[in-house]
Formats: structure tokens, C-alpha cells, sequence
């Protein structure tokens, strides 16, 4: 069974909507993730270290915010500067830009110890990358709901502290990894 | 021979001042590094990396900006957030504080693969990590010298950007960390 490397049980139930929960299971492992400016090389390393650990195919994820203007910060260390700066902090950074496009991405990192079609470059098991990607900009924080950065994170009009947790999931930027990732999966 | 994990021969020279030039070697090896909100955790795991690579002694660094009002940001990330938002916007976020007090931190990590006197909790390999800190504010840019954030970090009474390369190493993170790794390395 494939095996979501993952403590959030909403993560998996996300996946399951896409891979059917026949297919797909939770994994409680804590895997160093690396440092890197962006997703899928920290994805695809912990994806190794988990295949290693579990001995199954395994998925991991990993997921941030992305400022265009700010070269992808605070990207891979988005909850770190959240918890120090704070995310109103990072809108007054963003505030006296002209322009504010973002994106929210996820990508999620498949490893099985077998070939795959289209295998990220460096490290020694084959591993294949899945982005979803929703884009937006930044805002005056707006909205109660949601948590982390979805206040400033606005897409189509409204910000993702404005939406309810359906029209959220609808828009998922892991939902979008995930259906790439089932999709390709489900040919394997 | 001592492997200072290093391309930087700068700070090679550095730790040949402290340690004399027949003890230590820099040993070119890129090890990941991993993500955690302190240096202590990042160094000791490179150089456990490292010395399953060099297979001799090996001292292993990290270091960065730890601005206590941001509970540390940004801390070990420094080198992304410089070449992400840059050091003005860093300014900028501070310059609203009422109290500013941040530290230059360097941290040294030890392992040969043998027992040590205080090593770090996590891993399978013994590690002992060494400290360097110099404590100053964070100031409206002043200086042209340095490189980093030397030009908004004071101590006293001048930034680092302000002072000879000299006056620098004296005060130098690194250099406290080297000296204290020093003492305990020649009595090992």
C-alpha cells in the first residue's frame, strides 16, 4: 500500500478523495527535511529517506508560499517565517511593491526504489515530482477563516481566509498536486 | 589531519590562526544541510554527514543573524532571506521595534566517530558543538564595508560594515567559536 509520510490526517484525507482510501495510507515518520530555495528537491530527498525507512512506496510532501517580487520568499521556509516575523509582517514587506503576484505550491514527491518516467536529477533513488500551484497576490489581510498566510493570499477576488474550507480544498494547491500524482499513479 | 568541511579559504585561514596550520585541512564536501529553526541541529547533522563521507575528524559550521524580537529570524536562513527580500527590507521590518537586540551566531560541530564530553541529543554519532556569539542591535544601515547584513548590525558603537576587516575578526563569530573548540581540541 502507498504509504502518505504524514502526521495530518486532513492530508490524507485529501489524498484518498483523489486515490480512492483503499489505495493510500498515513505514515508517522519525522524525516530531516533539507535546506533548499525551492520545493522539489526537499520533497524529493525526504521522499528517499522515507522509501528507505518505510521499505514501501511512499509519497511526501511539501508545501509554501511564493512571492514573485521577493525571488520565492519565504517559499520552503514559509511556516518558519511565520512563526517569527508573522504574517502580517510579511504583508508590510509586501505592501510597497507596485506589483504583488504569489502563488501557493505544493509538490509531492513519489519514490518506490523503481525507474520512473521523468526522475528528479541529483540522489541515488529514482524519485518523480507532482506540483499543484494555485496563483494569486498579496493583500491587506482580509477574512477570519483558514490559517498561516491564506489572510493575504488572494486569488479570483477573494482571499483564502474569505472562502469556506470547500471552496479552499476546491482550489487546493495540494489537491492539484495530488490529482497530477493519481492520474500518473493510477497508469503505474 | 583535522577536515574543515569548507570551499571558503577564508575561514580556513581563520581556523589555521587558532588551531596552527599543521592541525587542519579544508576538505571540499557539500553535504545537506537540513531545516531547523537553530544552528546547533544543522551543524551537528553535517558533520555527522561529513564524517561518514571523510572518514577522519571533521568540524563542520553554520551561522547567521538571530534577531530576538523575531524569535531568532532569520536565523539560519539567513543567507536565503539575504538573497531573497535583502538586507534593507530586514531594516525596514526592525525599524518599528522599540528595542532591536540581535546576535551574529557561529556554531562548530566536532565528530571523529568516538565518544565525546557533551554531545548533542539526537543521532547516531557522537557530536560536540562549540559556540561563538556576538551580541549588537540591528541599525539603520551605516558603513561600506563587510558584506551581509554587517552594514545593519552594531556593536559597540560601530556596524560591522563600519569596521577594518581587522577590527572584524577580532569580534568575529567564528573566531569565538574556533577558540573555544580550540581549547577542547588540544586537550583531546
Amino acid at each position: 500500500m502507498l504509504q502518505y509520510v504524514t502526521t495530518n490526517p486532513g492530508k490524507l484525507r485529501e489524498a484518498e478523495s483523489y486515490l480512492g482510501d483503499e489505495m493510500i495510507d498515513a505514515y508517522d515518520y519525522d524525516y530531516p527535511e533539507i535546506q533548499a530555495p525551492t520545493l522539489e528537491p526537499i520533497a524529493a530527498a525526504g521522499a528517499r529517506d522515507a522509501y528507505r525507512e518505510v521499505g514501501q512506496p511512499v509519497v511526501v510532501d511539501d508545501a509554501g508560499l511564493f512571492i514573485e517580487a521577493f525571488d520565492g520568499f519565504p517559499g520552503p521556509y514559509s511556516s518558519f517565517v511565520e512563526t517569527t516575523i508573522g504574517v502580517d509582517r510579511v504583508w508590510e514587506l509586501a505592501e510597497p511593491l507596485s506589483d504583488r503576484p504569489a502563488s501557493f505550491r505544493c509538490v509531492l514527491a513519489y519514490c518506490d526504489g523503481e525507474a520512473v518516467d521523468d526522475p528528479v536529477d541529483d540522489g541515488d533513488l529514482p524519485v518523480q515530482c507532482f506540483t499543484g500551484v494555485v496563483d494569486g497576490e498579496i493583500v491587506a489581510p482580509r477574512g477570519d477563516g483558514g490559517f498561516g498566510y491564506d489572510p493575504i493570499f488572494e486569488h479570483d477576488g477573494a482571499t483564502f481566509a474569505e472562502r469556506t474550507a470547500a471552496e479552499k480544498n476546491e482550489l487546493s494547491h495540494r489537491g492539484r498536486a495530488l490529482a497530477a500524482f493519481a492520474e500518473w499513479y493510477q497508469q503505474r
